[in-house]
């Protein structure tokens, strides 16, 4: 009978791992609803075509290659290597029962949810190139990025890489997840530069409004949801006491951090604009998500709400900032996932006795160095060959007409010029 | 291993609650998608955003103050004490493990549980008084609910309070939870009055359609699918074999019911109006959700059925009488949760004998005396503070310009005057 | 202690049950989703209501009649009986304790998990009859289709039948759920007709594009999210080692085909039309989906994507012949169902050493043939007596104002003729 015991704590932590991945799986449809309700109605077919297209490319990379360099144990510290049965072979009953509680859950139970995670880095991207970019450069981007850039980084920190080794802190990934798909998509950004019109010749900055607040606003709810498979997935294990009151507590710090966060972002909209922001409480929402993200477990309720409120008032300085700037990014992805990914990865220090200001630098700064350098190296090969930008007549018609040959909404906007 | 036994039980549970309180706050995406579909287009970005921040100040006053309250074991049976470490601490391993049972999840996941419960009480409110009060004086609204009038009441009895030693049953709140939110949102209605425009100088009711009925119907499958955790989860075990029964019957009456909630509604306004009213087999699926809610094991699942059945005949007629009586809801949330919530109390009665008619009349009439009360108290003291009502040019161009500075579907309504 | 344990696998393996069949109610969501997206503006709540109120009657009429045939022994292999006790009846603790491990979860869990399936199946037909068809014909055949004919043919494989018997495999029904829906709704179509203006007199074909693309393509994520619990959940048991990892093998395959569905389908539309089609894309995805459906535990993870490449590119051409020979389905579910459907159960040759090609064959040939001859009858039998095309003026002004008295986007479309 102790076998049996053995077997349902590892039953359970596997069913924990695959609904925690059912719901990462599920942001990526948050991603889709928040950038479709983001952009304008004439570019909407095309970023629902790459959300969905890259969510596919990821899973499939991830399995061919990413997963396999992963946690594929790495030639030194620096370099990971490739292990290519890592995800299609499971465990033993025997080597689960004699593993004296190490092997505790499914090798494909982590797969599945390691995979979701990489769709998650490269949804960021897209929102933040939308409306100008080309469909097919951006999906073979999503190929390099998930295939190679993202685990190449992830080893350092989750395959036992030299970031492990430094005692770099990231729980369930403000870096290594968020800030990596912000530092992506602001390479992209920097090459492809603003929408047409975006800003002025006198230095006006337009507003280019998105067409469905509504859609918007069902994204955030969505990321919110499946931020709970994200973070309380992450502690791997539920099946004790401990890990049962850690998961717990990362559920309720996510949702606080959250709440903070959009509180937060609302009075900043209000003291600032003289208006209550819809898009800035939605993207103070995912400003709080991201920054405790690096650290969901150890914070008190108060201290974690107190996290997503930061993160809130950040992600608003940082987008009115990132527009200074004519840094075009529709959806302010860069602002919620960069800046308050960063912000996370130091909030570590407020609760975690373990963290250590170095390790926490100098793992923000390998990783956005590493993954800037590679983004803008295939961004620059794209460019060079294929183009990444589409014509200036073709954006002004729309990316949907001229990539996709079908309109979002085609009753509604027909009276449009 | 006998302890190894516990822990595996402890850590089921305390998913199992993880998992519902997931799907409880996934229902105020259901309400937000609800109204923002049933409101007019130029009311939508408010509507929004007063969903995303209820759920936000609800979850930091309920940690802050509610919880704290709720469940603080009281200073007698009708008034609750504080007690302010409930919502940071967990059990101990030797705590469980000495407790012979009574421990049996983690204190955090039933934090986590109840604070979405609190955010679906104040969700009701938002439909009811919505396209015409003030964003901030309703948000100030959603901090004394959340954090004193809810809890306050839910002392009485899920804290032990007087209706729990009266016998007063309510599984998982149709009176508690639903009727409370349809019962402040009443008050705030009377207060209020009705929309410019929607009852006519000499008695017409004028229909003012909601702008996107889509979404008012993913609203309801959203609503409908969170319920399974909402009254799932109050089972608050899983992890025996009667628990587990217990919990199946739940899921599968709850669902039941709001089926049998539909095929009423929508029989109903055939008959009544010649047309087969989408909104009315909407608020029928609810109106069965809420009826259930109160004794979801009891009944067979034909009983169950029933129980759903009338609750969707109610709703119809009772969405039809507010119209006369010019109270206007444009969500028809005082309808749905509180008509509903009412005949679910009673219709405990059909299968529960422990219930007693007298108990369930007391707890009915002490809730509602408590709630309306103060509700009203309080939107008094915002009516001449700050006002409730925004002025009738703002009302006329629509809140959402007037409060957000942002139209939802700016491009599709921009030919409209 | 050894009962305990016991126990508490019987609770995992019911609330595993039970989260997959929530999941799987969630399907219904992305089917509205799906339908209301591509249908245009004037047939939407018609849509909406055909789906909410499928959804309801296959609950009713299952737990009425359908799952007591179904799985009600039958009074021989190819002719079911009925027990009225299964949707009501639990086991008892000592029958769990005293079973061996026989009986290992809750009979309503089983009941619940069986009843969002059936939903499933009708979903299917609302799609491809859209825009042209009686509301309350459709919901006579609801009936008809969810408490008979469905279940029928179920008891065939899963109730012990014929099929069974001659070792037809079908794990979690391409051929028993989605097929059956595919031909029930080729049934309708053929008897219907093409909608009005659909195929012009010189053999045109004229594109009439759905009005909402994201919330079709939300409906698609809908769909894959609950797909983890329809595959997922088929396993019928988590509580072992083996059955653990079987769990995770079915999440990952069903993930991988659909991802190789989508990105096969966008492919093909790209090489075929020279545009990168969205509702190919998502087409593409529903039949990844189904296609592994029918043995989503066997196959290497390349092999799954493989299956949902090949399901991808069918597709495509599936929804193009179609159209050629005038069959007017306008949310392609007669391809995405059938064709994939029927695709994914010869795949089950691929990967399962159990499989025989005859008795793949004798399956799909025999619920072709019953579903397809029972529901023609059906469907005449309701054209002769009750109608079920609406009339031609009514076509043209849209179902919804015909049958529903409603308009799904009233502002947004209120300049249109």
């Amino acid at each position: 009978m102790e076998s049996q015991v053995i077997e349902i704590a590892y039953a359970l932590d596997t069913f924990y791992f695959l609904v925690s991945g059912a719901l990462v799986m599920w942001m990526a449809a948050g991603f889709t609803m928040l950038e479709a309700g983001l952009v304008r109605s004439k570019s909407t077919v095309e970023i629902l075509t790459k959300n969905i297209a890259l969510y596919s490319i990821a899973c499939i990379m991830y399995m061919l290659i990413g997963y396999n360099i992963m946690y594929g144990d790495g030639f030194n510290s620096l370099i990971p290597s490739f292990m290519p049965i890592l995800s299609s072979v499971d465990n033993s009953v025997e080597e689960v029962l004699l593993s004296d509680g190490e092997i505790y859950y499914s090798n494909l139970s982590d797969f599945f949810f390691q995979v979701v995670f990489v769709a998650t880095a490269m949804s960021i991207v897209s929102g933040a190139v939308a409306e100008r970019m080309k469909l097919w450069a951006f999906l073979i981007f999503a190929v390099i990025l998930t295939g190679f850039i993202y685990p190449f980084q992830g080893f350092w920190s989750w395959g036992g890489g030299f970031l492990d080794e430094l005692g770099y802190l990231d729980y369930a990934g403000s870096g290594i997840v968020h800030m990596t798909g912000a530092v992506a998509a602001l390479a992209g950004v920097l090459l492809l530069g603003a929408r047409k019109g975006k800003y002025g010749p006198k230095g006006q900055i337009n507003a280019l409004p998105g067409a469905n607040m509504p859609l918007a606003t069902l994204g955030i709810f969505i990321l919110w949801l499946g931020w709970f498979g994200f973070n309380g997935g992450s502690e791997l294990k539920v099946s004790d006491v401990e890990s049962a009151n850690a998961v717990a507590r990362v559920f309720t710090n996510t949702n606080l951090s959250a709440a903070g966060g959009v509180v937060a972002a609302l009075i900043t909209s209000r003291l600032l604009f003289g208006k209550t922001d819809l898009t800035m409480g939605l993207n103070g929402a995912l400003a709080g998500l991201v920054a405790i993200t690096a650290e969901p477990l150890m914070p008190h309720p108060l201290l974690a709400t107190t996290i997503g409120f930061i993160g809130g008032v950040l992600v608003v300085f940082s987008i009115v900032l990132l527009d200074k700037i004519k840094i075009d990014d529709p959806a302010g992805a860069i602002s919620a996932h960069g800046t308050a990914g960063i912000w996370g990865v130091f909030a570590v220090l407020l609760s975690n006795p373990d963290a250590s200001f170095v390790a926490q630098l100098v793992g923000i700064l390998s990783i956005f160095a590493f993954v800037f350098t590679m983004s803008i190296l295939f961004w620059l090969i794209l460019k060079y060959t294929m183009g990444i930008r589409v014509s200036e007549e073709d954006e002004l018609k729309g990316v949907d007409i001229a990539e996709c040959g079908l309109e979002a909404y085609p009753e509604f906007t027909a009276g449009r010029k």
